[in-house]
């Protein structure tokens, strides 16, 4: 954080005067700076869009993008829920809040479509289909994907075990076990949460695989896993959106299962006769 | 879905011998020609994609979508979860699973965006803003739904209650005193959840006002709901594609965010000065 | 039920004067009738306690104790909610409720000691000590019971599964491996609850060894078990008093936990260790 | 802790050849000798009943029961999972478990009819009726009480609010409204909750009657509560004894169920009356 910051301070009797400008609103502003365009950003302070873009440049970075990705790193897990609110205020406007946050959160998926791992999502497949133990972690709200995530596994698998996540001790009880042969998957997008990252590094020293759902290469879970998936979540809003992880769980879900089909055929059918005889499912009779 | 099947079979003899081959496809693979492109069907039965769509015209539709469209929708809470994991493995095929989940889930964010009836979600917002207790509903792989619009009312609101679904007779219990004035939003895609649609039926006899996240206007919620939100979910995966309704709930909270935004700084100002006195945040050290 | 009611009134004729007083008010009030000693009974109809007693003994009882056991068999599971908050209203009267309740629990915790089944408790701990997978099943009020089992069964085994008991259908989804050598342990108080009778049923069917905690042998569950743990509950509250069921529970813990004592020696030792490296573990300064 | 390990240590040189053996013993094996009887203790060290006795009372202690509770409260929360282990070993030995467990159960109800606060207890209750909204707070084992509570205050109320006890973070979400008019009841029991006691805290600090069940004057809940219900558990098994708590909560909701009987009777019938509607309650057929 520090370098980006510095590097725009010790700049600062270099830069022209509406370079100046740009600098003096991304110090005071970085939280907003970061998650405006080139030319929203140049409008705001009352530049150009090229002299923004020039700023950039002069700063090092390869293009306007670049720096505006420099920024976003460095408030990652960093912006408070009030900030967010304030940063999400500001984007919607007078916007049609439905199509802006429903085009924001296909940006995602497409994004996340680009910069994914293939090979880490088929490592992930393998490891998770070898495992003697799966086990899946997730807190606060990456817990709705978390509990998705165990809600299929437990169909798919007879070795899957949801941790249900209450305080540290309790989930570290449930962990206790954890060792060699064993899958991890955990969920944290930011504010990362110190109990998921804290679970997965015991995985990872008690000699497990560790897999981590997050939103980028420097969060704290890559750092200890062996697979990592990345999803695009959104900083920008007071939400945290998770609609891109959730669709990489999709496939997950998806590929896991068109590897174990005939076992899961048995295990659907299974679940359809005992529904029968004991007439548990929620039918709809007027459907 | 007699309607359609029975259309078919009156008119067997007046096609012609392709029409015919389509025809007796659709009969015994319904499940699967539901899912098919016009192209995709013609190829499956050896006839060309303009005989389909004829076949699609002559049968009284207006396109061959309109045709796809209704076998959908006959099917829709149909299929068993074995027939669901067929459908599946065929659509994937030697596909990339990764580029043909998040695609497909980009597409039925786009059709919510399309199909979304704005005045049902500005009338959801404003019965949820005034309302007197707010009750949130889900079950099953909804409850992921459900749990993370519970996470986020909760900061919102100081009178909303995440119904935790257990057994039908727990549900009732938690909404027995549910009644005018009260706002009742229950989540619930195909098959859909028996236990849901009767919690929703008592709320609106009650007197409450009914919000219904669902897939279609066909869905029994929305017979009972006063407000329809309509997202798209998947039927031709053996897992339930919750990322539209995802993204339907991001673009919810936000907007209601956006109405009680002054409130809401409160809120999170007092949560980050508690967090601070009890040292109770997980904060990361080494961000 | 029938057999007792239709003695009395077949018998109707034959009664003295006294004694017709005492089955007409068991006929109109056996919910309370069950739950009155002889003295008192005698002094709700108008005789002496004598009386009653040779009532009971005409009607072919070894003493008034063994009829008033009859009616209470007669009305287990038939009480409603209401009905039973009015017997409790009736015996609290205007009596020191704390000791009223507290000397109740005590005489439950007696007579579970007096009547429990030894052989069962010890065939009970050696089946879930030699089990494969061991399922732990409660709801309504009863998961208050089997969620404490499940916290010190997770601590003492690594194959003990805490069902958490949403609808029928998911408790069918969690126990659908279930099989043998496996042992399935179901706690059940009136109204015995017929999603964990189901379970029960279909564990025994698939071939477990079946553990039942409930109140008699009468219960449903107890006729599905391998091994029942009698604890007695109370039908004369409106509460459910599962104070004597989570007495023995702790005995079952305490035998379990003796059997295997070095092992969980170490599980403790490795718990500690890790609180202390992570932190993890709520101490109190102060104390 | 020190006082009473000081004294013993300092009066070392004063003591007779039998006393120092006793207090050699009681420095180094001090969590054994809290659970041992004056005889018990003699027959270990080798010396006589009344040699122990005397030994109390030289150390100032009004007879061998005083010296005894001063060494339970000194290890009060101190003693680690594998000491309590070792302490149930002991203690158990060779007897039936069943009867020691059950009996020491019944013990544990007795002492807290004996010393329980009806001052106390009256004015939870009354606090409990004219609360605004009630919150009902426990974790780890103690989740077993809180929850059995709260599914009763569900019932009887339509302001309580079981908190589910999740990371510190989401309990203080959960209660961040708290203020004037609540009341917060507080389960806890040695190893004492931090969470729960910070919860308390906060609570008392925003205005909030609090009310704790927990084991001990001495109980740093109890230093927060307006209310205190005193109920005894077991320092010397490695369970949690819970049982005398529970029947403590027994008697709370009867005592409050009996103050708003009219009004229960009417939430029951109308639970019965939806049961039946909706055919959602589990009617055993055969019984």
């Amino acid at each position: 954080m520090n370098d980006l910051m510095s590097k725009i301070q010790n700049n600062l009797s270099k830069f022209s005067k509406g370079q100046r400008l740009i600098a003096k609103y991304i110090i005071e502003h970085y939280d907003k700076a970061a998650f405006l365009t080139a030319s929203k950003l140049g409008a705001t302070v009352g530049v150009s869009e090229s002299t923004v873009v020039r700023f950039a440049t002069e700063l090092g970075y390869d293009g306007y993008p670049h720096l505006q990705k420099a920024l976003q790193e460095m408030i990652r897990n960093k912006l408070t829920a009030v900030q967010r609110m304030e940063v999400t205020s500001d984007r919607m406007g007078d916007q049609d809040i439905l199509r802006t946050v429903l085009s924001s959160d296909i940006d995602k998926i497409r994004m996340t479509l680009d910069e994914i791992d293939r090979r880490s999502f088929e490592g992930a497949v393998e490891a998770i289909l070898g495992a003697r133990h799966i086990y899946i972690l997730g807190v606060r709200s990456s817990a709705a994907l978390s509990s998705f995530l165990g809600f299929y596994f437990n169909l798919l698998f007879d070795n899957a075990r949801l941790i249900h996540t209450n305080s540290v001790s309790e989930i570290f009880e449930q962990i206790l076990r954890v060792g060699e042969g064993d899958v991890v998957l955990g969920v944290s997008f930011p504010r990362y949460s110190k109990r998921t990252l804290k679970a997965l590094e015991y995985s990872k020293k008690s000699g497990a695989t560790v897999i981590a759902l997050t939103d980028s290469r420097l969060s704290p879970l890559s750092q200890t896993a062996d697979y990592t998936l990345l999803a695009k979540s959104d900083m920008a809003s007071f939400v945290d959106s998770l609609v891109a992880p959730l669709s990489v769980i999709n496939a997950l879900i998806v590929a896991i299962g068109m590897r174990k089909q005939n076992e899961i055929s048995d295990t659907f059918n299974k679940l359809e006769a005992i529904w029968d005889e004991y007439q548990v499912y929620e039918k709809l009779d007027n459907e």
